[in-house]
């Protein structure tokens, strides 16, 4: 058996447009604003500078994550590799929340029921309704998922359930072959790949935030655990600035 | 055995900076012109138009089909679908005339030989130096190519025979499968296969010209010969007079 993993490099969607009118988004397919479409560029340009170069490129089906990894492969010279989609990459839907403003949500529910839908790992949020404006009834690209498949409101708990087959089936095996694996995704289905990774605890992962557009590198033994347990960010200083303003939402 | 064969669409990439500034490009990986990202954009609005969105997309490996694809594809709402790429879509490998003036090769060479290298069936240009600043070598997306398989100069010839396994090992898969194909690719490994479908003739070929950025369907029979020779193009009208144009190169 070889040792010779490859490296893993998550990246979280720039601003979209939900971002910025504070509204959650889930799986409503938004796309980036100006400044999301910059945040992936940077991202591009941080690989670059780290001499991490992807392979192959895992995306959800969701626009902003496909337009991050689009825009920030191009500004890595990296546009022609392979990719691979999954909505089991998507971010966690949000139920009934999705379309709602977040701080009208805090006003009107109180921050302990806020927090709960926010940050609960087994809490979902209320069901979306099937004719609401804002659920993905008829999407196409969910035409082939039965309905036990598709979700009408997600927990963190139950992005890891549909996630990790992914994980297992799809990014794994390009890790196993040495490549540099980039995974273009979201808050919560990247929450949940950290949490699998880092044997972060149901309650520790609530304290979690994973910023927008800087891409969190993982070294890996064989047995696929991290040798960076927490990973590296190509830039710590502005992770660990705007960490702190994703935990901030909701509160403008 | 199903006869429910999908349908295809080929894709030529709109206007890129090479094209803006009449150079023979080749395998030499420019971008899109804005005239070019709108005109992607509006093939994709021509797909939604005509109710003909893909399911799945092939493109080369080179930026100008990649963001051609991306572009039509958002425009679409299709963004979404799995993607395939290969080398063996690219443009034709335009050897030594990579990087030179299409009009002063013309003034310098001649109308005679001019044509001879632009539409000639079996006739490549003089290969390139491996060492010239518009080669290929040690670009990392032809690393897994064997030296035999790395052409140093093409003929349209040589572009059908390493396209055709592409076609016949990825596309025709899919359409057998049903699916809605579109190949986002280039001038002449487009006239390649649509020589193929066609069945035209080595001599005859060099009068075909392929639009950019305007759809081409093809509808396919059992045998996957089309029952629509020539393909059917989403706007006739635009297309004839783009061919008309692209016919008039170098002669600025």
């Amino acid at each position: 058996m070889s040792t010779d993993i490859g490296t893993l490099v998550l990246l979280r969607h720039g601003e979209s447009e939900w971002n910025a009118k504070n509204l959650f988004t889930g799986w409503v397919d938004v796309d980036l604003t100006a400044k999301g479409e910059g945040e992936a560029r940077r991202g591009g340009a941080l690989l670059v500078e780290h001499g991490l170069l992807p392979d192959v490129v895992h995306t959800s089906v969701q626009r902003r994550a496909i337009r991050t990894a689009e825009l920030s492969l191009h500004a890595a010279d990296r546009h022609w590799i392979p990719v691979k989609r999954s909505w089991r990459l998507n971010e966690r839907h949000y139920g009934a929340l999705q379309g709602k403003n977040k701080a009208e949500t805090l006003a009107e529910y109180g921050e302990e029921q806020f927090m709960l839908w926010r940050r609960s790992y087994d809490t979902p949020p209320p069901a979306i309704d099937p004719g609401d404006e804002y659920s993905q009834s008829g999407d196409p690209r969910y035409a082939e998922l039965p309905p036990e498949l598709a979700p009408l409101t997600e927990c963190l708990k139950d992005v890891g359930v549909r996630m990790l087959p992914y994980w297992y089936d799809a990014v794994v095996p390009d890790l196993l072959a040495g490549k540099t694996v980039l995974v273009a995704a979201h808050g919560n289905s990247l929450r949940a790949l950290v949490k699998h990774l880092d044997g972060i605890s149901d309650a520790d992962i609530a304290g979690l935030n994973i910023p927008t557009g800087i891409p969190l590198r993982y070294d890996l033994d064989a047995g696929l655990k991290p040798t960076n347990p927490g990973g590296t960010y190509l830039d710590p200083e502005a992770a660990a600035t705007a960490a702190a303003a994703v935990a901030a939402q909701g509160r403008k």
